[in-house]
């Protein structure tokens, strides 16, 4: 069996998935504005050997219930909300091998200095950063930038075919390989023959200028997607090295993998080549009653009304409309559709109320958590693997960083023991490390075409 | 007397002011994509108790010269250069007092991002960041950005302007005092009636929108701007807190802080209350006679040429059409009007030559080095103190770390003694260190009226 991948799911932010548990006498996330809340983490993570950090991000405010954002204000909702980006290079200033996934979104920010970002974050970790490719999903934050609502939804994934287009020629082929001389005799810095202004014309994008960055240890950061609409899915299969998924049930969810990875293969790409992750959320005990009453223990603090909060952005319904057992009717605009269909399809026969969805957000979200000893844990893992044929886990914190500490102390040896997790550290950049190849895109990768 | 103030002035590149200096064998800025180097750096500095690091950015390449980026990207010219906002948590790490200075240009990003960014950084290092406004100069980079040419000069003082309202209004007003509770026992983490949405439709930016981030330690940064145009000298005394200039002679200097004093007496400012850092390039020695030995060796790898392909986007003048000693004309567009005046009206008479050019550049930039003992340089420093009326100074790196390990052995001690630089650090955020007032804008500052 191939290793198991591994992933902390966080956010730079006090509420993340699972919402209201900073209310818990033990949790810290209201300590996320501090320095040493992210190196502490980073150190605790690459403890347990995870492969990385994914920092989730989001712009704009969920402010779909009840039409205002004062229910996500109120609940710490994924606000207030700083930017991930930033904490990365003080986490990797107190690491050597954990990787950092960072959510950026594109629609808003221009190519040309997302990709100095980028590199900048590559050169300084030594090639161990990812980018989750997102185009951004809330009204709120398209209002935050001037427009009254946002880009519609294929065309924003039109529109990031076309971005991606143009930072594949920035990173990839504006400096070449042997570009950089550094030599002091002669006090050639760079090679300018081999120095190259990007030309980039598309629909969307127009951009002259060469990259403002050397090469970096990867190059193109490795790319995550989490979008999984039809168009989403399409783009991912194109463009994603990892993917984020969800999924209630191992045989549920087989199906949207094997979808993943079909669309890989429409892009003439190794099926295998896209790395699954499955978000989740543990809830590990010395034994199977300490796991079970800390789940009660975390469920006194945990806000299902937070939780709902949330879901109205992810479904684009406002439930503050409806009474408890009323039943609600889901329409599935495009963009929304994986989560609707999570809902309904998957669900199928299920009548849902307001009352039903608050009570399966007993822990703040709908993620059904598995809780038990470190054995049936890690039998849950193992089973997901299996069956779902994914690849590693995102793992979603609950209690911070108990949760966290807890998988570190108590799952992972026992992961170790059946071999199913790495001992250590594999050499090189994320890349290297997540696909046991080399530091640049794979050559079946769109983006390596671009590498001249 | 008062203390004077420290910044080390840098960049995050290989060459930024004094060009060639890279290929000195004891210089190491070629490392700068390497986290050590900014760490290290950070915990020099604050053993010299120097009050900040100043980063400055460029966003595009100085291809003036020969209408062409070859000579930049040859010798390393201010490219390749990352982004300077993205080492600054690892920096932060490492130190308790040093100050963070970051240039951002605000031509290219939207203020809802850019004040998220701030905001992230001031938290992460507990109010210890300070942002240098830049409108940009160079063509190249409105081509990296998809347009044909950079937007005219005056105007984009106008969007600066504009710009300036908008963030104010994110940073002071959309999340009042008392706004983040925090209250576990209720479960409010946030007062909504205190938490605002901005509505900011001017000229050029428009948004609706609540600030992502809850208020940081200084909600609004510490303001910083180097513009030394008449449109720009307004924006500053306007705007700034803390002005950078360069200037060859302490009598001509004395003028330029007048009227900075003088543009921020016009805004109902305290004069007094701008800082002013001058640009410094210093070189010290045990003895005068080491400092000259060192001066000369230094000259061995200074790129007199390289300082010349700067100075054509510093002139908006391609020297590479003149010959050596062909008579060089100067038209002073307004952008250009500060360094093309230092060139002319304050060297008056001098008729310059491109061979005159290189000649003053032994260094590899036009700043007249202060070259002597300990003692030497401390007068120099303290003549520009008292003559200019400049309150500190930005150093220059020559040879790096070289430069600055030399200032903070030898030149700090021998000020310390003086009684006119610090023992140790004021307690508080930057503000409060530079100002030794509060940790926001201080009342006669037009962005404290946005503060409710």
């Amino acid at each position: 069996m191939r290793k198991i991948l591994l992933n902390a799911f966080n956010m730079n932010s006090v509420g993340h998935i699972a919402h209201g548990l900073w209310r818990h006498p033990r949790d810290n996330s209201v300590d996320y504005t501090n320095i040493e809340y992210w190196t502490d983490l980073a150190k605790l993570l690459e403890k347990g050997m995870f492969d990385g950090v994914f920092m989730a991000d989001v712009i704009g405010i969920n402010d779909v219930y009840g039409s205002s954002p004062e229910a996500a204000c109120e609940k710490a909702v994924q606000v207030p909300i700083n930017d991930p980006m930033l904490i990365v290079s003080a986490m990797a200033a107190v690491t050597n091998n954990l990787g950092f996934g960072v959510t950026s979104n594109l629609t808003y920010e221009s190519p040309y200095l997302l990709a100095r970002r980028f590199s900048t974050l590559d050169h300084l970790t030594k090639g161990r950063v990812g980018w989750n490719v997102v185009t951004g999903y809330l009204d709120s934050a398209a209002r935050g930038l001037g427009l009254t609502q946002q880009i519609e939804h294929s065309r924003r994934y039109d529109m990031a075919d076309d971005y991606m287009d143009c930072v594949y020629k920035l990173w990839e082929r504006s400096w070449e390989d042997g570009s950089v001389l550094r030599n002091r005799e002669t006090g050639v810095f760079a090679d300018t023959t081999k120095v190259h202004t990007i030309e980039h014309s598309g629909p969307f994008v127009k951009m002259s200028a060469a990259h403002l960055c050397e090469p970096s240890p990867q190059r193109t950061p490795v790319l995550y997607q989490a979008g999984s609409s039809p168009r989403g899915q399409a783009f991912a299969g194109k463009h994603a090295e990892c993917v984020f998924i969800t999924g209630r049930t191992p045989s549920d969810t087989a199906k949207l993998v094997a979808d993943i990875r079909n669309a890989a293969a429409a892009a003439d790409r190794n099926p295998r080549g896209i790395r699954v992750f499955l978000g989740v959320v543990v809830i590990v005990g010395k034994t199977n009653a300490e796991a079970h009453e800390k789940l009660e223990e975390y469920k006194r603090y945990a806000s299902p009304e937070g939780g709902l909060v949330h879901l109205c952005s992810s479904t684009g319904i406002d439930y503050s409309k409806y009474d408890l057992d009323e039943p609600i009717t889901f329409s599935k605009t495009e963009s929304m559709v994986s989560v609707v269909e999570a809902l309904t399809t998957r669900n199928a026969g299920q009548q849902w109320t307001v009352r039903k969805l608050l009570k399966q957000m007993e822990i703040g979200c709908r993620m059904a958590p598995i809780v038990g000893d470190p054995m049936e844990v890690a039998d849950a893992l193992e089973t997901w693997v299996r069956e779902a044929d994914v690849d590693g886990f995102n793992l979603i914190r609950t209690v911070t960083p108990e949760s966290f500490a807890d998988f570190v102390e108590l799952v992972v040896p026992e992961l170790q023991n059946r071999g199913v997790y790495k001992t250590e550290y594999a050499h090189g950049t994320l890349r290297e490390k997540l696909f046991d190849d080399g530091a640049y895109l794979p050559s079946d990768h769109v983006g390596s075409r671009f590498h001249n």
